[in-house]
């Protein structure tokens, strides 16, 4: 198994772990955050009979399908909200940019049953850009959840839509029946400690050295359609106090390989940043604007 | 050199040429075009306080800075307007998605110089996400434009506006000042054709084969900031036929390698559901909605 490293820059395979501390967010070292944040990323359309929608205008209704967003949309590209989720799907890829949950008792609360739920395509993406389950078929590779089934035994609705291949991954098989299922669990586990847990979960394509010293993306394209297979995933843990003091945050990634299950999750745990470098998205900007007490756990 | 081929799905690189022909686009195959096309590409915000914006109600006031998008928007993630062009920004690979500009004689007249020009960071950009001029330094990639610099002498503003890192991606230098630059040239020579030529360009990361069968997206990144290097770029011409009768389409797919420049330009025209599939935007569905006559030209 191959570990992650935080180079000066940006996330590197490579040597050891990188330093993990717990430690709370400030302006120190993110001085960005004042500027714009999310809004550079924002769809502004250069039309003027449309109005601009701005990430920083955008607020959320408690209770309304748009909660699970409390804490902001990492990315504004290709929105799409179902019973269970939301999610920013990339064409290129065919699989999602990211997809953010909301789990609490209640979500993992009900009749719902996994038996009754099939993998489908998402019919929503167009037919070029969509991933079937026959680029899955003999490709060696589960199709890994993304927003996990189980969390969502509230509404049958709710579950079956997490089967559309829009949620799904190429992933490992060992990894996705072994720590990737750990790491599932330990989310629903912490529904007993936290108000609500906020899980934003999605594919990394992360740069190695290679014989010449320089550094390469390497994915693998399966099927048909040419879905990648991520080299990492990573879940991003956004956990509500139940007294109300704030948030804390964790982040995670796990190579898209046998990962040995006796390796504690802990050692998975990076610091934020690296996910937001590699993945072109933001969290803490946006996390920052709705809870001014931010804790990140980079390691415990 | 290597050649492209459309594979029963996607492009793959490989053997020779695949079929090309002109050829009117219709219904035929092409099903999906009457679902909402780009629809599925807009951000739907799941938020009840924030109207929601549907490409298929964007409209462009002729003459406005929105001109340019007058054929539609391959996709809508990070759009940014500037004077020369509209672009969508990809903060994972840290260059453009695609960049679209209008050539016409007036655009390509004018005193503006090109020594009052430096490349320089997009500072809408977050940090984490942007390109800098030291990302190139040593790398041996030029810092190729999407938008081309000559075709916006028009402007000083407009060409200043080309050197931005975000209408940048590393290209190999012998593509960008031979071949790359006489499909340059082309554009602008077409002007004197067409009543206006839309030029949308951007950069391709496409799978291929290796030893064992299985296909591979792979692709260097450079300095700090792990600046992509595409495996390819696209041009898709959209050509405004003069008389009114409607619009031709060509689109070209050339690799980020040197390239004999003796090889004529034909050589790399692609059908561009090729460049759809893998690009993950779509083009057409906006031109038919726009013009009832498109003719493609895969090659002549």
């Amino acid at each position: 198994m191959r570990r992650l490293c935080q180079t000066g820059a940006t996330l590197v395979l490579g040597a050891g772990l990188g330093s993990l501390a717990t430690r709370l967010l400030s302006d120190r070292g993110r001085q960005e955050e004042k500027r714009p944040g999310l809004l550079s990323h924002v769809p502004v359309l250069p039309v003027p009979e449309v109005p601009t929608v701005q990430a920083s205008e955008l607020t959320v209704s408690p209770g309304s399908s748009g909660a699970v967003m409390k804490y902001g949309f990492p990315s504004l590209a290709n929105i799409k909200t179902r019973e269970s989720y939301v999610t920013s799907y990339d064409p290129r890829t065919r699989t999602a940019s990211w997809v953010i949950e909301r789990l609490n008792p209640a979500s993992l609360t009900g009749a719902s049953d996994r038996k009754y739920c099939d993998f489908k395509e998402d019919n929503s993406v167009h037919v070029f850009h969509r991933a079937t389950n026959a680029d899955y078929r003999g490709s060696g590779f589960d199709r890994g959840h993304l927003a996990a089934a189980a969390n969502h035994k509230w509404s049958q609705q709710a579950m079956e839509d997490t089967f559309y291949l829009s949620n799904v991954a190429p992933q490992n098989p060992h990894l996705n029946q072994n720590s990737w299922n750990n790491l599932e669990k330990l989310c629903r586990s912490l529904t007993k400690q936290y108000l609500n847990v906020y899980v934003c979960t999605g594919p990394l394509y992360l740069p190695r050295p290679e014989a010449d010293g320089k550094l390469f993306v390497r994915y693998q394209v399966i099927g048909k359609n040419h879905v990648a297979v991520p080299t990492h995933f990573f879940k991003v843990l956004i956990l509500e106090q139940a007294d109300g003091r704030g948030v804390e945050l964790r982040s995670y990634v796990l190579p898209n390989e046998p990962v040995d299950d006796k390796i504690p999750l802990e050692r998975f745990l990076v610091p934020i940043e690296t996910i937001e470098r590699a993945s072109g998205f933001l969290f803490v900007p946006n996390i920052l604007k709705r809870s001014g007490n931010l804790r990140t756990i980079s390691n415990k």
